[in-house]
């Protein structure tokens, strides 16, 4: 039987400022990227955050990012490989102990924003992340964009890793997301979102933008938590691929 | 045989700005409190002040203060019992990580500060602080001021702890500290702290302030990392317990 | 003729999060407090809430708060007198520059939260910030809760000054406002609103919880710019006062 | 006559952490560069280094820099032009408070760190960094690079200019300065400092790491403020300035 992951990111308030719908996007997913601070979320959310997890069943994740919260992770930083090898464990050993005292356990880590990009190409910034995840113990999963370097630097260490796909970004024929500056880079129709997924999950390929079929390893679903149909295209892609047969779950 | 844990603050610069000589002190203590980025301290630092200790055999403790690196901590923030436990147990979780990546494991938890100065007093406070050690697993030993509702906190919940007493310190006779206003506050002949050490390790006793003898449990001497005469008073204080045939260790 | 002031507290935002429906209660009110980065704001944000003021006609006020972005400013936090001088003069500063840089200039000055509460009792915080607001120059007006300590500090070193009211806060016989925790502290029927803010305006009176007269100095009436019926708030309370033939504008 | 301008980075500590030996280099210069808060500096800080530059009759300037405490403003970070016209905006205006309330003014503004070298290149960020000091007004002085983008965004908008030169950096045939990791990027001997300084200025020419002469405009020379013999250097530059009768003054 086919599976695949939906994972969403979480607990991106700070402070007095919230920021998406978490408590309704958590019935649709099967695990969160928690926010740890750097990027966005502070203690009491991510201690909230991890209740809605635990509450939903969804296995919960650390979402380190660059610490800018002014650019929400977004703004690129010029760390070196050690920092961001500290930054990561911090930012995954201060979830960990909130998970753990909330009954739950750290089940996967995925980079944010700018540190997810980079991480995809840089291989220098992929193998301080994913030992840095390796270091943090517990068995835990890196999910990072498929085919990128960061999945390599978790292959060459013996980590586990899981291979994230998107059903709302156009691809490019090499494989790596069209920027968002390109007109078409977004899926805006929901039945073309889950046609995209559906030929993901059960074909690995994908139709990118010239037209052409690109292989993918598709093993988690990302779905985003904002924009005002985020519930809508959420609930539409959970159906669709329930109704097709496919398992949604996340990776034991 | 008497025994006495000598406990020192550590890891307290920040980025570009380096406080204190923790290398030179590591020889002289047998535990280290380490700052965890609210109040100072950084992924990078911490990371470093954990080798430090590891290779002087020195028991790690995390270091959490208020959110506050401006006022390093030491300016009261009225912060809720909720927010003080989701703050403790982030902050410890960071270090957990960092330490046990470095093949090392945390020790014990002291609160820093302005943090420390109101859980000596402030029930509910302590009680949030304990309750957060606990969950953070890993049998951690909760060290407070000797005698203080911190103390309480633990002793209540069956979490294991440590008294702190100061050997640099004048005490008033309800067992407080004096406050650094005060022109008494502060011991700075050696011969002087020596003495008051060796009191309260062999008769768990002060003479204070106004000449009355105190009865205080004293597990744990707080050394001071700061001043020009840091190193000076924490060797002589070394020296002098050794001499005494104390043990000097931290509690296993 | 009668005159009164409206202001409302803006720019609240920071980096990705939004907050208050700026644009909206522009429409509605004279005076603008907008936040300086301390507890809330960036200079993007202000920049664009600065261009808001202006479009409408509105005065420009600096917000300055503690330096306490996760807590909103609303947390006490125990500066020095010193510290809040050189933190208010900082912040007044900033926005002055980016008032300036749009053609437009401060009109006044306004603390925030915790600050604002605080200044209102303890008068050296309290002359601190009229000293800091003195020193910037311009020409500025320090608002401040009617007959508190900040009013007086102003008044003291011949500061102008602007005493504030509020409409949907009930009143204590002191003259104090009823403290959020007690379940009458706000009116939240928008005729008895209206009502409070025309007896506070043409009588420069209230009637307190417990039913007595209190004389109170009205020239600032302020909104709240937060809750889901700040918009339909600010209409009423701008119509009611028009009607009854009490002109809107800020002090000149 | 020729005249000389000696300028240096001040006020780069942050709460409790100094950096520097501002009051001892004061008197060796006659411009101070001071961090306004975003990579270094806080408002006591800032205050205090104004009123050290008044009492040494050292020209005020600001030192704008990326917001970035933990990376001391060196780590590169994509902004926008937007952000970065509004973030030096709000640095000078912050400090143009402090100096005004002191009795001072501003005189120039010197951006800091990967924000200076970003701005040597980038005509973009060099241009909204010009725009914003002219926005700031008072007919603030920009410093940059001699030769670059900075300097060539001040003259096309009609900005006030000062060219700066580093009398201990090795130059590059181009004008650039030779990177820091060439193990011949320093000048470490103080009598070739003081010879590359008098070069400079009286034939506006360096000799460059390979040997050419390079024609460079010098109108202000960049102290360094930190390592041990920061003083030491200051010292002999200023003597073996003035000794060849060159004026050393800021540019009025």
């Amino acid at each position: 039987m086919l599976t695949i992951d939906l994972n969403c990111d979480m607990g991106e308030g700070f402070g007095p400022w919230p920021m998406g719908k978490d408590a309704a996007l958590m019935q649709h997913i099967t695990s969160a990227n928690i926010a740890c601070g750097f990027h966005a979320g502070d203690p009491l959310i991510m201690q909230k955050t991890v209740g809605l997890a635990l509450a939903h069943g969804v296995a919960i994740g650390a979402h380190p990012g660059y610490p800018d919260l002014q650019g929400f992770g977004r703004r690129q930083m010029q760390l070196t490989p050690a920092e961001v090898y500290a930054q990561v464990l911090y930012q995954i050993g201060a979830l960990q102990a909130i998970a753990q005292a909330a009954g739950g356990r750290l089940h996967h880590v995925k980079p944010h924003g700018a540190l997810y990009n980079t991480a995809a190409k840089d291989r220098a910034l992929a193998d301080a992340i994913a030992r840095a995840v390796q270091a943090a113990g517990g068995d835990l999963i890196l999910y990072g964009l498929s085919g990128s370097a960061l999945i390599e630097a978790a292959q060459v260490i013996g980590l586990r890793h899981c291979s994230e796909v998107f059903a709302d970004r156009r691809y490019e024929r090499d494989g790596s997301l069209t920027p968002r500056s390109h007109p078409e880079a977004l899926l805006e129709d929901v039945a073309a979102v889950v046609a995209q997924a559906l030929e993901l999950v059960r074909e690995q390929r994908v139709r990118c933008r010239t037209g052409e079929w690109v292989a993918l390893r598709a093993e988690t679903l990302c779905l985003h938590g904002d924009g005002p149909q985020a519930e809508a295209f959420a609930q539409a892609l959970f159906q669709g691929l329930q109704q097709a047969g496919i398992e949604i779950t996340y990776k034991k």
